[in-house]
């Protein structure tokens, strides 16, 4: 455990020294041990296994352009995240670990304890060990705080899902030079730097609230911005997402990725003429701290900058923050709670203000102190190549309306929260920036 | 409403005098406005509206037989089934409608309030208005007490959903000759008459325990089997559902319905040559009561009775019940919580012990004085001929073990309620026989 960030921000230095990663751009046509089917275009690992770029045919009502086609990543598996913790002089202390992944544009940021695809850890394919994994598989022998299917971006993924898990141990363990025990308000302020906790983290420390006992740091987070009545009931919310996935039509077909319309494939690069949205390039990884020294895959990458945001203000003094019913391509079901706003601006930047996302300009008018949130952070570094967005919670301030469209929901952080136990109600962006606001509190009242 | 269930049984003769009802099997090459595809043998409407028979080949690794093929029906669109609900001197009473399904054995169920597909309530294609409609319609001059996404029989349908609603009104009002109100303690004592409560409503009524304020029949029918701690908390409840989830492989692919292996079409009707599970059959309907009086369809008809049962035991004094995370072919997202034992046992009359489902002969030997609900019911009869299931729920006593597979859980009565409000958690017999429990405790209490 660290005395202070100070100590852990030398840590991570070292454990960047132990290693040597080098990740460069090469044309889709080099990725060794990957094919682009001559049929379909969709290009494919040569085993079969990973995942699949392929082509998505989208047709929806809730969507300002109602059809499109894009490139999908297609990963049927359900991987694991999970997060150890345990409470040392009554403060909670998380198993963090130092993971390089290619697209992280620092390379190395933290992780969960456990960051395993399925195969990993399921160990079908026999290979190594997955570190403390033990904690988190059937039957377990830690306690179970939260565990459940999560979403990961239905921009790029294609109804993929991973488990989110966090298990309580007695006491802290010593578990390998790439570990380290930090404690929650360690977590929180790192969750103010940019690039420090990885996407995985962030979205399994969404579920941090549910730990119960005698922990009141976390689930006194949740209660972070004053006790008060929602304006909506936990049913009446439920009956909006209902409401709203009744309302949504989505048809989608998986399409050959080789005669997608609006999309071509130059230079060892599929992208849009027009270059907005993002592009499937290749890369090649050389690392010394992963099983496999060497590697060769596909990733997105987005064609600018995210904006992930919540808007919120106190409404008979308990903070609310708008919540979003969105259709994205890869959606699993229907709709997700979603942030008020997420796009990339760089592609509304030349359009007219009836043609830009929603709340988009309000966000961007925004002065410096409403802003409860703002953070920079790194998208999942595993298929995303240099994907970063800009988090950020806005206190708009109680002169805004609560009239909404009917597909915006005033929600107080905490009840959003408490349907993130669930599967498939709360989205990754949601969840990314519930975490942040649990850090900014944390942060606040340290 | 009725003074007595005499009065209303009186009332139901009467409904079913004031119309002629007809229902004829015909060959599926008879069915006017249906037309079997040359290419796939698929059986479609001739205006691409309402369902379509299919075919399906599934691969999984959670039933005892891993790959099959079957017919199935697709309906992609979300039903709503609401129900109007009021209070009357204390007691909680709910709008019914005498509605005439041509796949019942009596024709004529009470269905609740609003049965409707969703081009009829949402009115796309113009058709007479679905009476009663507006206390459901966003939005809503009625209070919610329960709004979300159920599925329906995935044996077989593929992803079918229809929308679940209460609503609560101040009063009772009039609502044509069709509809009644019955008190909760009047539907209790139905639920344990064969074939009078359709399924429609048997699956709504499962979101009565979510009504609050200060009508507490239902509330306290939800704690109905004695108070007590739960086996597992809820949270452990959630990861083992999860757990559940990510160790189950379900590969779906829809095939032509003409070249199924192990059905054939013979004599206007699909069938297996051993006759098990179910056919796919033609049915003619002439009805004085409906808007088209005259149609035909393709309908499922099972090869026999089905068995819907729950194994419940007290456990430190809160009775609880067995619960089986179950995937059918048609589960929305792998698997749902569902009764212990769900099969048409007549399927494995010559199979040796090994080879039947798991519990069906604790089921078929329990003693009747065990049973603590044995009722005979109809499920859905707009698309299913003749299929009646028997539902139980048996005490088996404190001598049956609490150690279980690992794909079985036991739970009170009242958490796997709570998860009803939650959208595709408990499949549709196992709301269906919570429904029955809420109401064998009502006429216990009565």
């Amino acid at each position: 455990m660290f005395a202070d960030l100070a100590e852990f921000h030398q840590w991570l230095a070292e454990r960047r020294r132990a290693h040597t990663y080098e990740v460069t751009r090469v044309p889709l046509e080099d990725l060794d041990g990957w094919r682009t089917d001559e049929r379909t275009g969709n290009i494919v690992h040569r085993s079969g296994r990973f995942f699949s770029v392929r082509g998505l045919r989208v047709d929806t009502d809730r969507r300002a352009i109602g059809s499109w086609s894009q490139p999908i990543i297609v990963q049927p598996e359900i991987g694991m995240l999970g997060l150890v913790v345990t409470v040392v002089d009554g403060e909670v202390h998380c198993l963090m670990q130092a993971k390089m992944e290619p697209g992280n544009i620092n390379l190395l940021q933290l992780s969960p304890t456990v960051q395993a695809t399925h195969s990993n850890y399921t160990r079908v394919h026999g290979g190594s060990r997955v570190p403390c994994l033990e904690y988190l598989s059937y039957p377990r022998p830690a306690r179970t705080v939260f565990d459940a299917l999560q979403s990961e971006q239905g921009s790029w993924f294609l109804g993929k899902r991973n488990r989110n898990v966090i298990v309580r141990v007695d006491r802290p363990f010593p578990a390998g030079e790439e570990f380290c025990w930090l404690g929650l308000g360690q977590i929180a302020a790192l969750l103010t730097e940019p690039h420090v906790i990885n996407m995985d983290s962030r979205t399994v420390l969404s579920g941090m609230p549910f730990l119960d006992g005698g922990v009141s740091a976390a689930r006194s987070a949740s209660r972070r911005y004053g006790d008060g009545t929602p304006l909506h009931s936990d049913k009446e919310v439920l009956s909006w997402f209902t409401e709203m996935k009744t309302r949504t039509r989505l048809d989608r077909e998986l399409v050959p990725l080789g005669s997608l319309p609006g999309w071509s494939r130059e230079n060892g690069v599929i992208a849009r003429p027009d270059g907005r949205h993002f592009s499937v390039m290749g890369a090649h990884v050389r690392a010394s701290s992963r099983e496999v020294g060497e590697w060769w895959q596909p990733m997105v990458a987005p064609s600018g900058r995210g904006l992930i945001a919540f808007l919120g203000r106190r409404i008979d003094g308990a903070f609310h923050i708008l919540v979003h019913a969105r259709t994205e391509a890869g959606t699993y079901d229907l709709v997700e709670m979603a942030p008020t706003v997420s796009c990339i601006p760089e592609t509304y930047r030349d359009e007219p203000a009836g043609h830009r996302p929603r709340y988009l300009d309000v966000v961007r008018e925004a002065a410096r102190d409403r802003m409860l949130v703002d953070a920079l952070h790194s998208e999942e570094g595993g298929r995303f190549y240099h994907a970063e967005s800009r988090y950020l919670v806005i206190d708009v301030g109680e002169d805004f309306g609560l009239d909404v469209p009917s597909d915006y929901c005033w929600m107080t952080p905490e009840q959003l929260t408490g349907f993130v136990c669930f599967s498939n109600h709360v989205n990754v962006s949601a969840r990314c920036l519930l975490s942040c606001m649990v850090g900014e509190q944390l942060s606040m009242s340290a």
